[in-house]
């Protein structure tokens, strides 16, 4: 592992590592965020998960989690979105191939050798994080859009791992959705059953943990009836009885604006989780 | 005019609008946060410069201010660093040309016609905010860089003008660093004399009024020794019975994640002088 950007910020340090991961099979970079509190023992992390086209830098020069990150003493963990390198497949188009991993692992040609994003973070990420880094073990989960559906769906298929979950305009049924159809088609093939497993509105059902989840949507996104669809979730969470928040904020878009404006309302519900 | 972005944050706007300038005869992109307070009166504004390569972009996507500004009620104005278009004279090299405006008036060919960002801040640009927003006409103003350096010679140059002023990294002696002689030689002419109005150490010392200085500079900023060099200020200042605060932040360098540690501070201490 290299460290490749080391900046004071709010106290502690914005860093940047490029690491190997296995489960991708190239090099990834990592924005790792220290609280001051880590200098003095390990700290609770924040996983966040960014959206379509987004690499590490997004969350990390545009959300300005670090202010609360500093004030709870979490570590934020902000990986890419997707495999990266000149031999890695890739697609026309912002939705699909580099940047648009969508957190699951590809079963079909030519994706299946390298986009195991789900592999990476689940498994990969947190050991490495917890092997280098003075973490205690305490996790959470967090995204955007694309990530937002990466954090419902691992959350809700690993219970115990994560305290605590959120998202922010959430894809919440990509099974449902042109977004979701087209990467699940080419990454996971024509069975639409084996679409099920990564689809939040299809797994809250049968999550073995109900662990509340928290959901921001603005209600000027303009993704939120053709990609987005929230309330099939609170539907879904009212059938199961799964807690869910659903807060729809007026006026907000899709953009870092949106996510700036309430991050510090859900970095304070995962420190209170991972207390 | 025209309004180009309009994004819900922290219970404000954060707008973008193309203008057209008579001083610079060209379009100008201009970032303005309208905070919530504005919805219901007129509020004071903050003038924010940036740095060299910057656009209005920079700080409105990266300081984090936004959440101070509402918590204030400040109106936020974040202008571009040069003349724009495909017409407007440049040069090769990233602090010459376009981005790197310097805010000085030019007087040589081929920048006399077009690169007068000195009027444009000191006069056209609040005219116009003040005609077209809800501000109160109380103004501050800040910078980064070379932005720091254009708050600070026109706070200087312009006594009445702003209620208070603060600088983050600013090149404080243009006149006697790289950055300067390059952009001045070129914008000003050979004619050193000419160079001293705009410059930070040289003004000091015949100010009109005894604004405080508020200036944060990062103790490991690439620049510090070459570009920077605050300790001029320092001497100038203390030479000339003119206040300064001078805050060496210890491990912070030259990027945006020093600027959003710190812009709390400087938008509390602008809000304060403009109540």
């Amino acid at each position: 592992m290299e460290r490749i950007e080391h900046r004071a910020c709010f106290g502690g340090w914005q860093d940047v590592y490029r690491h190997r991961s296995e489960a991708l099979r190239c090099d990834m970079n990592v924005g790792v965020y220290l609280p001051p509190q880590a200098a003095h023992g390990p700290c609770p992390a924040l996983y966040w998960l960014s959206g379509l086209t987004c690499t590490e830098q997004n969350f990390i020069t545009k959300a300005g989690a670090q202010r609360y990150a500093a004030e709870h003493g979490l570590i934020l963990v902000a990986p890419d979105t997707s495999p990266r390198g000149d031999d890695v497949a890739d697609a026309e188009g912002y939705d699909l191939g580099k940047g648009a991993g969508f957190y699951v692992n590809a079963t079909q040609a030519p994706w299946a050798e390298r986009y195991r994003m789900y592999d990476y973070i689940v498994d990969e990420l947190p050991a490495w994080i917890e092997a280098n880094f003075p973490a205690t073990g305490a996790r959470a989960i967090s995204g955007h859009s694309m990530g937002g559906h990466g954090a419902l769906t691992i959350a809700l298929r690993n219970p115990g791992r994560y305290r605590s979950v959120s998202a922010f305009s959430p894809i919440v049924a990509p099974t449902q959705v042109p977004w979701g159809e087209k990467a699940f088609a080419a990454y996971l093939g024509d069975d639409r059953e084996a679409w099920k497993q990564y689809d939040a509105v299809e797994l809250v059902g049968s999550a073995k943990e109900k662990l509340p989840l928290l959901v921001d949507q603005g209600d000027a996104d303009e993704f939120l009836e053709t990609q987005l669809r929230p309330r099939l979730l609170e539907a879904a969470c009212e059938a199961a009885g799964h807690p869910l928040t659903l807060r729809m904020q007026p006026g907000y878009d899709h953009s870092y604006y949106f996510i700036s404006s309430f991050i510090g309302e859900h970095i304070a519900w995962h420190a209170a989780a991972m207390k």
